[in-house]
């Protein structure tokens, strides 16, 4: 029986050593020193390579290093006989809710404009709005949304709420499904893209529903770059019709070096940092997950395809 | 019986407008139109030219246009004979405190190291610490400093105050006076001057001070320019014992163009816009006390000499 580790990036000595506090007596093998790949009832994945995932026949379950999975399912010989567990880490999530935080302050008061005024030693305010005048819209109410939403509400902004499944959450107007869409976006001065990627979300931020943010409206995407469309994005901010937006994710990451937003002077770059995994915490959940299902217990929470998420 | 207006850099027909919304029987005049002087019995003040306020011989009340009146107390002839009245606005503190909550996070999360590493196009990430394990320290734990004490302490950071007056906040350590200043700024990594400026806080973050803060710590200063040695901030950064500073207010304003502020990668800086007043807001809280004092009832919070703010 044997853990396998795969991610892109990482010290894989660090996990190694996290996840032996909790399954002293797994095999923990790190990718690609992969040894038999029958032996391989566990993997725990972050970009792993496409194609490989077919070779492990004796899988008992797929943890991913991340809320979404579309690292995993973008495999089109990816296991469907096999539960897929997403890691949701409180930690990471107030983390994720805090980045935001930062941006919509960023946007709200203008700092943005102070940072690029010092250049010029501008001594030039900009008129304040009350938080409560100004609307901050998520895109996606699920786990990752409400947190942050709950803690820009608490702030004294003006919150609301996008989604398929309807949301209650005291104090933030949630506005329902495709018909709504439109509605919501027209009603957001910050909107904050929180959605999960799958099929019927990516490209959703497009020319045209970009077009129905207000003028002057500012972006922060902390989900996953290929929901926005780069080029209508850039386009928007161009034309003066959008402020600014700030990005954590990327169609492509690293975000190639000769991307037109590291070089576009309203578009604020961050290389995907809003929540970052802490070591000691998400082998801790994620070696809940192998002893539950080791235990013939069902893991949480798990990819449900027909949601896509 | 008149109120003067004194407010330099404010639009003055705001301000009358919303005075007599308040005042409607109050006779308002905008200086330096201020008539006969003997009949100004009201003066509301920003920066208002040394050595006119004597003019003045029947003032009832002088009240600020900031939570600060040293721009008033600096005139040697101003009349210590009348209550001069401070302006907290809940509306304005609570400005202030996200403006510290901004850069707290800014600093925390590394944002400023990602913009400066956009410019190379640098996908390099920086180890994120969990936000308890950040210090952050309030230098001034009033009526101010507890509410952006609070806000920060209630994102999960590990929040410390240091006054002169004992103040208790529930999870917030505080530490009292000369004697635990040092130990105060040994444990702190984000600074937050909200002083007010007396002779005593005057210069107070100079070499020595700043050396007790832990390598690698942040300054926030939103209370007076002149509690910081400039020379001194600007030696620490450059050595590097500092790793950032964020900066709304200057000995002089607008800061001089050729300040080394201005053009220093590592000094953020920001024109006095922590906190900008709300002319509804404002002018009803002044105009209340406007109206105690013509009712001979005490207004508040007025200045205290003794104390020194």
């Amino acid at each position: 029986m044997a853990l396998l580790i795969s991610y892109e990036g990482a010290n894989a000595d660090v996990w190694r050593q996290e996840f032996g506090k909790h399954l002293p007596d797994m095999d923990i093998r790190i990718f690609p020193e992969v040894g038999e790949p029958e032996e391989i009832e566990f993997a725990a994945l972050w970009m792993h390579p496409i194609g490989d995932l077919q070779r492990y026949s004796n899988l008992k379950a797929i943890l991913s290093f991340g809320a979404g999975v579309e690292h995993i399912t973008r495999d089109p010989e990816f296991p469907r006989h096999v539960p897929i567990v997403r890691l949701v880490d409180e930690l990471v999530v107030q983390d994720m809710a805090q980045h935001v935080v930062h941006w919509v302050l960023h946007f709200h008061r203008d700092y943005y404009r102070y940072l690029e005024g010092q250049k010029a030693a501008s001594w030039q305010k900009y008129p304040l709005r009350e938080p409560g005048q100004r609307r901050v819209g998520f895109l996606g109410m699920g786990a990752m949304g409400a947190v942050a939403a709950k803690m820009v509400r608490d702030l004294g902004f003006s919150v609301t709420g996008w989604g398929r499944d309807p949301v209650s959450l005291e104090g933030i107007r949630f506005f329902n499904g495709d018909e709504e869409l439109q509605s919501f976006l027209e009603n957001t001065d910050i909107l904050v893209n929180v959605l999960p990627l799958t099929p019927a979300t990516e490209n959703l931020l497009d020319e045209q529903h970009l077009a129905m943010l207000p003028a002057g409206a500012c972006v922060i995407n902390i989900s996953r770059g290929a929901i926005i469309v780069d080029e209508d994005l850039l386009a928007a901010l161009d034309s003066g019709h959008l402020s600014a937006a700030a990005l954590d994710t990327f169609r492509t990451e690293p975000l190639p070096a000769d991307h037109p937003f590291w070089s576009h002077p309203r578009v604020f770059v961050t290389p995907h940092v809003a929540g970052i995994n802490y070591p000691h915490s998400a082998a801790r959940l994620m070696s809940d997950n192998i002893k539950k299902v080791m235990a013939g217990e069902a893991p949480s929470p798990v990819f449900d395809p027909v949601r896509g998420y």
